[in-house]
């Protein structure tokens, strides 16, 4: 992304006018009609476009996952809804759906996964959240270390996990009511703790944001905040420090 | 307050019309203009009237002050300032101001204290909310357990005084930002939590309703929450449950 | 929980490693894969685990019941839903379910009840919430005075019943739409006042914000709040405190 | 305001184009620069313009006050400061001020009051507000009763003026906090309640929004909100719902 | 009311301790088991209890039906379904059913209706709420002037209808979405204005509150704001008002 | 408008009584019971009444799509319903309806459209919102460009049309989620940015406010905001700029 | 900005690398440190860089006033203080300072106004927003027409005005307490609105916020909202549509 | 950490009964009274603790770092007031203040920076927060890349810094008003940003929690958010990311 460079290039002739205003706009992408594809996002953020399955269109959702497996092999949906999964399992066999995380993928066969994430749940009604959360990390190649149920209110089951924890690049912590989770595990470890508010409780939880307030406002250092009941914003954040550790780009 | 019993006693002229018309009532006041006292708040609800000084004119407070010292022998007034203190100081030298607190008091010598009640703090920012009630709790009879700078953010601090914390007959957990320690108090004892939120902290704290809603939400179970800041009424309900267990009414 | 004294008997080899090692994690759980029991709870806070049964699984809910009845000899459920009562009601004939309270529960025969706590309502519309907290106080072990439909538009009809709730080690106060029975409760005795907002209302009631706002902001004394429709958790909190007025522990 | 009346009349040469064009506009106002002066409010809405003070310049103020006084022969002004009323008052000697209300009025002598309003307060901070209700029923010909401090954390004060309440033509009930007064009065009387919330309190009180939330969500008949603090409105909306009993226009 | 001449009375015969006890609770209530049926109400406020139906399982529904109808010879319920309207009529043919205001009620023939209340809407999505004002006010006595679609979006429409509206005791303005309808009117009369937000509307609407915001913040006078859709609260104040002017207790 | 011309004008005979009464009310409408159709709106706003589809009664539609096509010739619906297509296309088969707009209309043949609105969104789940806003300005006379797909995570794709969205009279931007779209665009362009948040996203989006407060704060000039979802709102005022530019009234 | 037109050129050397690489960046800016000026703004979007002084040091505020001065002959700044006036004045003895609008501006002799923009308050306390907002459009070239003080509740006073506001090229509606002048002016106008909600107010008013809610929901076609207080905002805005009325670029 | 190899250790006496206390309560502390210093903070997260200045006593900041100092060398303080300085430079004269970021420090001379981090502001009022941001990372060994003033609404700004941006191991995001800098750089870059919050702005800026829900809703991958204007949390996580990168612990 050197403009003088590329104009330099330009000048020269050693770089057509064509692939020059390709790179100057900063990627790709391929119009496809109601949809650009960001056919570059890959060479720019390290990570090739995913599908947000919720809600499109039968043929939009096709279409997209036979463009996105045409040009990377794979392919990686999240929020699908079990007759998406037919409607893909149909076109493609090897398609896999999980129906707790609710992730519907294609995957590289003998992906190798790399360095250790931990994703933690306060209570049991978390582990949807926190499955897309580990899936979408391990989809990226990291490694992933889960460990459920182990709330503040038996502290114990936290404390007793801890050696685990922190042996990990990074923590995933996943928690809804109070959320309290974050901020005991971001005493307890030197690397970045990932909090994931959900959604699970009622009343005065407003649907997740008293749970993402408290993570907000954490006393303890190290803890960064992602939207109420993204796990696929958590495990993405989770691989790219993975990737900081192990040393790749 | 059996209005059966006393209106047979008019009948038969053991109670007197007027006697009976305040009974009925279920209370006396005295009407001071600006304001009733609620002079049988004691026998309703078993503590004197309390002054919330705050805001209140120095003629209105000293009259408070003066008419509450005739018929209770003590006065405890809350949030005061140093201007109200030398007030009241200057007509009652045996009044004591605690600069921390903002308690003004007059006590009587010698009372007792029984029981137990732990307050706990987060931080020591929120030492000052703490001092409220652990004092208001005292000069209602009850020994008070101090354990200040617990916060979750390095939760051996707490875990080290664990045992301390289980004997009490109940728990004050007073803390802002995320307001976490009330729910991992909530896991480790048997006895009821009172938790305190308070304003301390910035930003999303949104001045405490975080905190509240952390404590609202809790997953531990045997959590109460007061208002925000509110020491006084933490200290109140820890004087009453302290009462409970002690087998005083 | 005595660190040091654990460690002398480590030392003089009166305790295991492993015993050692189980109570320094100040308590035990029982891993079943996607949850981790919490064995220990009765020892730490004197109430053996409870059942949310809300959105569980089946299988999940089924072996959970199991695995405590196992343990316990009895089972306590809250938020159960009438295919959970068919479900559980199949294997253990001895479960009751009750549609309002929506409680399902396996309870040992002839457990005696001591005590009193008063649960009240301010309308009809509160009654699922305020059978929650007594059926939950009950459980534990408590007697349980109900008065409901006792709101402040009619007050005589509370005002006919105080010497009744004046008795009560404690009040349980359920109240929706302005939720301000908790407060004239409040002025009236002398015992801890649990108020529990409720969501029943419409409009700016904001689905119990507006009650738990009211609550929280109370004008009287010893009014201690929990979460919007949260019956169990003061249920929970009127057995800890019958239980410190009756001695036991 | 019957157009075609008017037209009629115009048609006729009963009223002139000029006269005709000001009525078709429903009304007069007198434009002084940087302000229209609602010159036909009295005729409109049977109370003439008042003067709310705060942030007014002081050249703005005092030509206001003159311009009013030289129409009507008074004025009401509120939310006046110290140094508004030396201002006006150097002018205007028979003026009068009420620190506690903050109200600045220069009125008639000899004007009678009719009819009669209850204004209650739940608590001495809230007098400020109840005032600037009282007397601005008072200034529109009310005959006003003040029940001061009678909130419900002791209800016997209430109760022992309930005969009183009664008999006023409506009910102002001013309270902070939680609110609760309004309802408890609205089960009381048969007439209108005009419930207006305060900003006293602190935490969660939201500086008036709680007290407003639970008036408007009151469980009790007959009762209506105005503003935070607004003892104005109040004020006003009694002395029409007066004027309608005692058959003025 | 009078404490005093009660007891007076009791002491000297003329009243026996069961009438006395009554009234000194100052009111009676019939306990149905599940509620407390407010028996006295009429006395104390002026209009018998209402039902509010929705939710109400259909036994309670049909037992509360059957008691009001037999004390009081009519019954009015809002809020009811279509399927609690066969209910109740296959008990009582001479219900009367409104689905647009959901109104199911049995009302004495013959009643006269005296007075003048204006019930302005906005548009005609807010017209079901307006009914159910319009309808309650006439249950309960009062002559109803209906002006519907008079929004300020096209403000000739109530322009041409101010007369009218001038005219009547009070002013019901009904209105969603940014509800200002309530300011315009009240800057055009004489007469207290009940304003109601409705939820009509969508986005930042916030189900009614914005327009509830707006009304509580009018800068016209004698504005004052009942719940989100309560058209009922609305009808019963505007009858108040009817009646005060009226010359009715 | 002019009062006092029209009033000359009755003076001398020119206008009769009743056509001015009209005008004096700056406008007609036509009262059809449950509704006053605003028949003068088009001479007072340029554009004719338009329909919003969504709630209304069936035999309501008809009428007011009849009484509209009488009067304009082509009748404009928003909102609608697959069942109000069938119902309106049955009487009108000329009617044509975009499920993805939900627009549904009757539209003059050979309408010439003139200027030119941008209509960007940021993702392909913003565009039912952005057709609402393209198709209501084309039917109200506009050339409409669309560029869909181009929020700010892959900046690349809006800097590729920059030159296209410059030469619009106005840009209409429609952005769920973070609502960052508008800034970008805003920072970009010399002419008008219309906002349009969308609901479009999940947990701490509340329903599109998020993005409405992103907009509302934008650090670009030049941008105005209208409710969320509110594509019709928008697509109104790029036709009324687009007026502005083209030199129409 | 033709990016293969740029490339075209740099490959046939007609413009620079230099040159080009700014072209392709989109504009031009200039370091100066502690921030970047704008210096292509102009260019982009038809109107020069302005200076938003409040809490601008000293020395940042002097260099940007000399460097905008230097660059375009004039400097535009707003919500400046008394202090920051002399400052600059004493540099630029041709600044001019409002204390109104807090307007502190170098302006260029002889500019022409042209078109015509309508600015209308609702009250004298909008007026300081309401100059921001003139002041700016006319600094900008716009001719403007102050309209202050005809709020709905004596509309009247907008009604006699209302020819004047419909020959404007559009209209800035500016109010606080309610905000419901947008929507009354909307509704008789056929040019676009753009309404400022203004803080002005007290309890409910949420510092703006309710007045912002109205206007967002208004029921009236062709309006816009932008920020609370923010009158340069919509002055801006104002210039841009008065611009394309004009037919200037 | 490993619980039953202490135990062994404890057993074969090869470690004391004390010295395993302090290791199992998870860290050692030192109680000052007042405060419970966290002395093994460094071993658990990988960084001493930090004193958070504003509202501290003299006494006690002067003891914390008296304290901090004699055990590491080196003291980190952020939200320093001038006064703070005077009295702590007064003892340590090797202490450095910048009134910028508002950073009290004594650092030990020649640590080395390592990795890279960049700390990006949308303008030059983000600064104050950006630079605790970017001095806390130097504190903690990290280089740090400055890129301030490059907010959205000039795109070009922030495009010629592209290439810089993408080398650094993690971006810090700093912006308020509407918060949109995260979302553009997130669709730019490979590694994670760290979003920041800031109060800058008026109106709907809500203090700051505008900008927070924008960048919680952002649509680009990798955006971590932390509390309004909290620079120090985030240079907190960049500088772990950066070891995380570096392969230091």
């Amino acid at each position: 992304m050197e403009i003088e460079s590329i104009l330099k290039q330009v000048k020269e002739g050693a770089v057509s006018v064509e692939e020059a205003a390709q790179l100057l706009n900063m990627g790709n992408y391929e119009d496809i009609g109601y949809a650009k594809l960001d056919t570059s996002r890959k060479e720019r953020t390290g990570f090739a476009e995913v599908v947000f399955c919720s809600g499109k269109a039968d043929s939009h959702l096709m279409s997209i996952y036979e463009r996105l497996y045409e040009k990377e092999g794979e392919v990686f949906g999240t929020r699908a809804s079990k007759e998406q999964y037919e409607l893909i399992g149909n076109r493609f066999p090897q398609a896999v759906y999980d129906p707790v995380s609710r992730i519907l993928k294609i995957e590289k066969e003998g992906k190798k996964r790399t360095g250790s994430v931990a994703v933690c749940t306060a209570g049991t009604a978390d582990i949807p959240v926190a499955e897309e959360a580990a899936q979408t990390a391990e989809f990226f190649g990291t490694r992933v270390e889960r460990i459920f149920d182990v709330g503040v209110s038996g502290i114990h089951r936290l404390l007793s996990r801890v050696d685990v924890i922190r042996k990990a690049n990074c923590v995933v912590a996943v928690a809804g009511m109070e959320g309290a989770l974050a901020s005991v595990i971001g005493g307890l470890v030197s690397r970045p703790v990932i909090a994931v508010p959900t959604s699970v409780g009622y009343g005065a939880n407003l649907h997740g944001l008293s749970a993402l307030l408290t993570m907000i406002n954490s006393c303890a250092n190290g803890i960064a905040v992602v939207n109420i009941d993204n796990g696929y914003g958590a495990g993405y954040l989770a691989a790219q420090m993975n990737r900081l550790a192990e040393g790749e780009r």
